[in-house]
């Protein structure tokens, strides 16, 4: 008896070429008398009058498990909405390999039978939580699973930003932007703006300037307990904007204020037992390939 | 007598912290007996009833020398208008060092005397000049004296460029953008996304990607005689434009073609004997600064 | 009454600039009645008949406190030798402002009374400890407090190296080098070699590769409990050599493998109260700082 | 009847690996009917009584083409050595692309076909002369085809050098070492210095630090027609070195003075019609690539 034994499916409902994985899944699921619930992207591609679409917060509150079909950014949008609920959650990529969809859909029933049974690693990645403060009112917030990004808006002009670490001035910067990644995200935007790679098992935060208009730049990595704040410079700065994994952009004005801290809740991602997170950074970044 | 007997004063109107410069080089001029032509940022700073603020076509037709007062961008934004006039620039700074503008206010008159009297370095600078081309159509065209930037607008999403060289493929880039950059241009924006430093005698351009999602990528320095063509490609592309040093964005749409070749003019940038590019260098950017 | 009863001074001998700094150091903590001990290189600067100097052996039996007055490197030195004593160490800069040992000459007093007293902050760094090992022998076994380095030899040709973490397969680097380090090495030749900064309170290891000929490289951080393996490659490689905080080179085979992991034994750090890791970062590394 | 009737054979004696290449082109010239000087290394490998190997003078008295069999450090071999008698050169790569041996054997006899018919493009290369100068007299010089690299020598302790550029001075960098590159040479050491790609078609050097301990750098490239010196300085340096194209070290000294300027001559280099930079660029280095 495993200790799934109600498994949600999650999917981005929009994309026809993940159906057949989906109905696989079901199709597997079913034949080991597992309950199922779909979210209502799965519940469009399987048009089964059995599996009607849930609201995320019933699929927390009955699934054990969570399996996202799709790319590393279907399951950073289930994962932003379901931390907190500590439901594990195991991705299954579309084709293309991903840092967190790494099951092929090939394998999914061996590795499935796998899981079911208890082989697997749970890996436990943390998110960020953030707020928006203006004129000392919460104006915003959201979970970041990759990264919390404040960037110029539209126009070619630099933004000066103050950043503190638990209080302490830590610099100023005039540039395109600044990101502040998990190690999840490392290998996301972060890794463009030049920022190193950090191991997912780290509880630390890289701090990564876009377009530094100076030599003496170079990202910092922090303890994931830092309080991080970022304060938009009043001096002349230009429209600028704030998003987290690339999402729910806020429109930022002078004064503004973004507080960054870890999400108190820990995902927890399923993992084949013979995951290996070295092997998806060569294979996914050609990382380290030689010439 | 001087070579230079009519004498362009061209400046940025609404800054009065440029007044005081201004005037004294009008004295300066006047106590040499040379003709004045001001621009109409000059004109409003002076309030002269004998110096009408000029366009820049009648300055383009009289002067023999052309001063800007003000910053670097103040200059681009003069040598952009005037450099098929083919006449001679000089820049003096508001205070704060330019790479372009480097005679302070408080060596004006010595440095004039000097030059005036042919005791000076002249300097050739190239500018680029670009066309957005639309279903065949040119929609925009515009000289650039720093760089001409391909860019994403508002949204943290990838765009996808082709870039050519001479008709040859160069390469696909996913980024953020692109940055054809000029020498003059290098030690700018191009310097932010990690390009290197071109002399300014150099007869090359470097193409610097924006925060490309890939290890695999390194600025190229091509001959500045070469055709550059960006291609927008037409795969879901995210709103994206181009800008001509930081001004006049242009709104790009998939299939958009950027053509970006070598202005056939040169700007005769007139600068002390002394003149040093190094210095300047390590002085502005503190370039090579020992810790 | 202090906590810190007896003190003991090192200093590197052969410096004369810091017979000063020393002289006073005595006096002060004569003037506290508190016991001194110095090492060979206090002594000999001193002078003092009884001061006499002590191996590093007796000063971890009897001292509470350490202070080193010298730079960075007579910091690290103390610290790779009494680690495992657990002695907190207190750092006078000669001048120039170190990493490790940012307190003043001029300071001194004021601070001492603080500490002394019981205000001060106390920070644990760690070290690395490695070992050389040859055909299943340990050759060589050092510890590290800054990076441990793997390099050609003389030669400008590269070395290949497999890198394993924990014992999983990492990559295979074609480089100059290879930089293993801490926290508090992470501003010493990692950032020459293009690393992050770390910040001190990480429990986290950096990999830089020097000079990698590819042009997938970027550094990567992981867990500072990760055993990390660094074999020479069989295939035809040049001299190499192995050291540990730039001291104490081991010549290196093909097939030789450098086994690192974490000290268990913290060093204590005591600093005053207003240590400011961001400040020092700024002032000395010039990091972030404007145009 | 071709412009080339008398072929020169270039190659590595050691490497059996080419012997099949070389005996098929010696068969195929043999073919044509054209007369055959072959050097030493391709003597050996042939074994052929009617083949004598030819010193490189005689081969440089006699060839008006030289075709070199084996990697892009055989070509750089024979190219400083041959570099002023202006004969053309082509490079036929062993197996393994080459940015200067690009013409694979299997494609030998057609390539061979439309360049001995006056098919083929001609591309110019230079390489730079390189003094070393110690009290005044010249210890040593060199032709380099790639780099003239001044490095460290088996310590790790950083050197301290001054840079002069055409008589000006430009920095004083403390780093392992410093490469002066030209455009061929800047897709080999310089590009893991993190140098930029100098298309081969610009007549410009690059001069990129290797490690330099500070934050503030950046590869500048300057005009190949510079007079480069870089000075040892005098303060308390360790052992360095200068090589050039990876040879010939000469042990320095401080006070001692590298003087660096383009070669007069300028190497030849004949290519199929086809031939593309760029594609080598993306094949070779995989730059660019997609993830």
């Amino acid at each position: 008896m495993s200790e799934f034994s109600t498994i949600g499916l999650i999917t981005k409902p929009e994309d026809a070429r993940l159906s057949d994985t989906v109905h696989s899944l079901v199709s597997y699921l079913k034949s080991k008398s597992l309950d199922i619930l779909v979210d209502q992207g799965a519940a469009i591609l399987l048009q089964d009058p059995d599996l009607v679409g849930q609201t995320r917060q019933d699929m927390a509150r009955h699934c054990d498990l969570i399996i996202v079909v799709g790319g590393d950014g279907t399951l950073l949008h289930a994962a932003r909405s379901l931390v907190s609920s500590q439901i594990p959650m195991l991705g299954v990529n579309r084709g293309r390999l991903g840092f967190l969809v790494d099951v092929s859909p090939d394998d999914i029933a061996a590795v499935l039978d796998k899981i079911l049974s208890g082989q697997y690693k749970e890996e436990f990645r943390f998110l960020l939580h953030a707020e928006v403060v203006r004129d000392g009112v919460v104006i915003a917030e959201s979970e970041a699973f990759n990264d919390v990004v404040v960037h110029v808006r539209d126009v070619v002009r630099m933004i000066e930003l103050d950043t503190y670490v638990d209080g302490r001035y830590l610099n100023t910067q005039r540039a395109d932007g600044l990101i502040v990644a998990t190690p999840t995200g490392s290998t996301a935007y972060a890794l463009s703006g030049g920022g190193p790679i950090l191991h997912p098992s780290l509880n630390a935060i890289v701090l990564v300037p876009v377009c530094p208009h100076t030599l003496t730049n170079r990202p910092i990595v922090v303890d994931a307990e830092s309080r991080i704040e970022i304060k938009v410079c009043e001096r002349n700065n230009p429209p600028a904007r704030v998003s987290f994994d690339g999402q729910a952009n806020v429109k930022l004005l002078p004064k503004d204020c973004i507080k960054i801290r870890r999400q108190s809740h820990l995902l927890r991602l399923i993992q084949p037992v013979n995951h290996d997170y070295f092997e998806i950074l060569r294979a996914k970044l050609r990382w380290s390939e030689q010439l």
